[in-house]
């Protein structure tokens, strides 16, 4: 099963997303996108896995160096940029380098900040090796490493030329991992597709059971519906803000938990919970869809609650979110299953309360 | 006197370039493009001369912070670059923020690189306090940090929203530093105008003696040049490397000097010797047109020699220049005043004899 799409921005650099079984190692696919040279940044776990493959496909006499780096949010550093940058440099890359990521959201995050200011931009591909980052981090061109004052402080938009998504790769994928990724793809249904949303409730068992005929439409549907939103705001002047649907809370646990407790997607599925219950106490949405949300979160086998978070921390913490506004915390609210909008501005003792329904002391 | 052009790119990152005398005290430029928050990266020298009358040109109500980074070439580094996102982060800049940069090029690179990354892209200013910075740096949006392994080497492409270019600020300006801009203003008149080149022949002494309506007719010119380049290629694919006449030899001077000797544009200005010479072996130009470029540097008190540099280090120290392509230095020849062109290869030889033709043991 194979099949692609278009991410749509000016022409020039519109890329394509193939997906599909085992992609990774067609050589034909890869082939187009790179030069005499590339740069594979990787992780250990992956690279037993996968490096081998990927190198094999590609073309012959192109040259290939690899950067293993640590895992987690916790490697996602300038210091570990800085390292990458050092052994591109060392090893005599050029500005017609390549650099490819193959891992999950961390790899990708990071590679694509090196590839945004290796010389001023080389190539760049993304080979997301979960389901997290398949879905939402390798397409639409973020790229960003953490800073102690909090996530993504530090980065560019840059995009890739080229996405390999092969979910044959979460063959390997431990079951926290794979669901973490379930959060975001019921994100989209949330933000943006009722009719998604419902396929959703009706096929969680078998995501969860990773049947690759429902785990591809589930990709495939993602990828188109953040695909959009990127095409229609590239650098996040507005509408794009909907993809953070969530996030906001979610940052917020992740930053509290020192980015170790919970992985991004179980963070965000908690923060859905509490965006979902402000929509609520906000009258943006009927009650019935909030519990529509947390009972699908729940039959993914998400967490929907943060044990023992302090509710006055948490308003702290989300006081250095980027997407504050001179001075004032923007929230993504939903108004109905498959609709939200961006408020610029929410009642302190409202979001204290749906943060606080969502904590458990 | 006052005159502005406008850098064109895809009309939204459209922006003017504003010059004269004592610009940059007039709040009515400023204004139309910071928000609530502005943070300021000069250094020492330049904030004593200028920083309080840029803080008075701000709005009302507009908070300031300021970061004064080391002066020089060698504290281009990403150590500095972190430093002052460190001091963005603990203030609690947010994305509405403006980043300014007030001085010459290296403060303009940093600050700009910053501003590219910092959440990912926030507000830029271009103050520059020298005329190298507003001939060439401060227009055309290249932002970068120094590696050991070369200039240069990190760093990304992002335009500024306005540039203020103040020739008022050249008073306080050490003769060496004003004439390495001649250097780059030369340059313009020797890969795209003709008359231009004859105009500064005629008024070297009035540009060195730095007459007002000289200079700003040099930097006016210099900057409508830049700026046309930078219009039909931002991103240096092909065309802009016209810039970087004279820039491949001049930045292995650079590096075998420990960034020290001499200052950018008098690399430049020996770099431009050795292109001519190169030019001149390669038959790609007339020899009257080399001694015209020779004669024009030396009567603006520029040099033209190398002293007791290695042509074999020399060598080695190009073949990590970012102009190298799958392994070979390409190298911007002259055709005749006014006119150059890009070669991927040069026969080693003649490199070597062009190098040596102005070294002095």
């Amino acid at each position: 099963m194979r099949d692609s799409i278009t991410v749509e921005l000016d022409g020039a650099r519109d890329y394509p997303i193939f997906f599909g079984s085992d992609v990774l190692g067609d050589a034909s696919l890869i082939a187009p996108y790179v030069g005499g040279q590339v740069f594979i940044v990787t992780n250990d776990v992956v690279a037993n896995l996968y490096l081998d493959t990927l190198r094999e496909s590609l073309p012959t006499g192109v040259r290939s160096d690899v950067f293993s780096m640590g895992e987690g949010e916790r490697a996602k550093t300038i210091e570990t940029y800085a390292s990458i940058l050092d052994a591109l440099i060392e090893a005599r890359h050029n500005r017609t380098t390549t650099v490819i990521a193959l891992g999950g959201g961390v790899v990708g995050d990071v590679a694509g900040f090196v590839a945004a200011t290796y010389q001023r931009g080389v190539g760049f591909i993304q080979i997301p090796t979960t389901l997290l980052a398949q879905v939402d981090s390798s397409v639409g061109g973020k790229t960003a490493v953490n800073h102690e004052g909090g996530k993504n402080l530090i980065g560019a938009f840059y995009q890739p030329r080229l996405v390999l998504a092969d979910v044959a790769t979460f063959r390997s994928l431990p079951e926290r991992e794979y669901l973490a990724g379930v959060a975001e793809v019921i994100k989209y249904g949330v933000i943006a597709d009722t009719e998604f949303f419902a396929w959703l409730e009706e096929n969680v068992d078998a995501l969860r059971e990773r049947d690759e005929t429902a785990v591809i439409n589930a990709v495939r549907r993602s990828c188109e519906i953040k695909a959009d939103f990127v095409r229609r705001d590239e650098r996040e002047q507005g509408l794009r803000a909907h993809l953070n649907f969530g996030h906001t809370f979610g940052h917020a646990i992740e930053k509290l938990t020192d980015f170790d407790r919970w992985l991004h997607g179980e963070a965000v599925s908690i923060g859905m919970g509490m965006a979902m219950e402000l929509s609520a106490r906000l009258e943006q949405v009927p009650a019935d869809a909030t519990e529509r949300v947390h009972s699908l979160l729940e039959r993914a086998g998400l967490p929907t609650r943060a044990d023992g978070l302090d509710t006055g921390a948490m308003i702290e913490a989300m006081g250095m979110d980027k997407k504050v506004v001179d001075g004032k915390t923007r929230f993504v609210v939903c108004e109905g299953i498959g609709s939200v909008r961006v408020i610029d501005e929410a009642p302190g003792d409202l979001v204290r309360a749906s943060i606080a329904s969502r904590v458990t002391l």
